[in-house]
């Protein structure tokens, strides 16, 4: 659960981040940036902030927000009513973001999972996202992410977002967040 | 026609005009910038310049740069292989664009076909798009473009690419270019 004011100042926390790299977002998406807060009541350490341009019955785009060090937890998009699960291209646009999908585990790693939630945390093949770099996930695949010290700004192109049929590693999470 | 020297040189004005944006391309995407001459021999008023991010089976998501007052010209998306035609959505991130689409003639507009090819542009409602503003062009829908007077960067998210199927109404023109 996460208090209205707290959706607000993360909101516009992360207006801020946009504005401070250039990505200008109208007034009505400023009002619905969206806040993930997963349900672990930690936003700052695990969550994410969306804007969402568009999600048609064929593609979707949006841009993620991640605060300093902000994580988004391991998950992965199953099929969904027979059509393959979502595929996700993240492209770095504004600091830094590291990547972890299933393969070889990476054996020194710049991020680290959420203290107190390591057990929910099972895929550790790092990519490192700058500015420019860009890392396409196929449908179905275990992946978590985490933004560097000054934080992070993702455009995610993909296909279809069905946002309430990801499946999280960790059973407590909640991806549609309750706010109180 | 257009000489290599011509490509290059339009590859490097659109470098940097994605440098004034604030908007970050790797050195290969760089070297891969495309630049659509349409054939018709004249770039600065009838074309296009492109950065395509990615372009899987299920979407695409590519940079349009235009120099002040370039104008891709009017064209549709038809369904190919059974499947509907392409569906994008224009999101001006820089500059202005004025985007021409079927519907109702707007009275007064910004934009003007270019001098010689006006038989050739024959939809004028006008949607003009600042930074933040995007719309979405359903599939075969007759459409144009032009930039500003600084020109304009748009990013489109889409289905699936196929540049060689789009048709162009003025029939000189050719989507992929030969270069000299």
């Amino acid at each position: 659960m996460i208090k209205r004011s707290q959706v607000q100042s993360a909101q516009e926390r992360a207006a801020q981040m946009l504005v401070q790299a250039g990505i200008t977002i109208t007034a009505e998406e400023r009002r619905n940036i969206e806040v993930a807060e997963f349900g672990l009541g930690e936003l700052e350490k695990t969550g994410l902030e969306l804007v969402v341009y568009v999600n048609t019955d064929r593609y979707c785009a949006k841009e993620l927000i991640l605060f300093p060090r902000q994580t988004c937890p391991e998950h992965r998009h199953p099929s969904t009513a027979g059509k393959p699960g979502k595929m996700e291209t993240f492209r770095c646009r504004w600091g830094q973001v590291w990547l972890y999908v299933a393969g070889k585990t990476s054996p020194v790693r710049q991020g680290r999972p959420p203290a107190g939630s390591e057990d929910f945390y099972t895929v550790f093949h790092e990519i490192s996202l700058n500015p420019g770099d860009q890392y396409t996930i196929p449908p179905d695949t275990l992946h978590w992410f985490q933004a560097g010290d000054l934080g992070a700004i993702v455009s995610e192109f993909s296909s279809t977002s069905h946002d309430e049929s990801d499946v999280f590693t960790d059973p407590r999470i909640l991806r549609i967040p309750e706010i109180i």
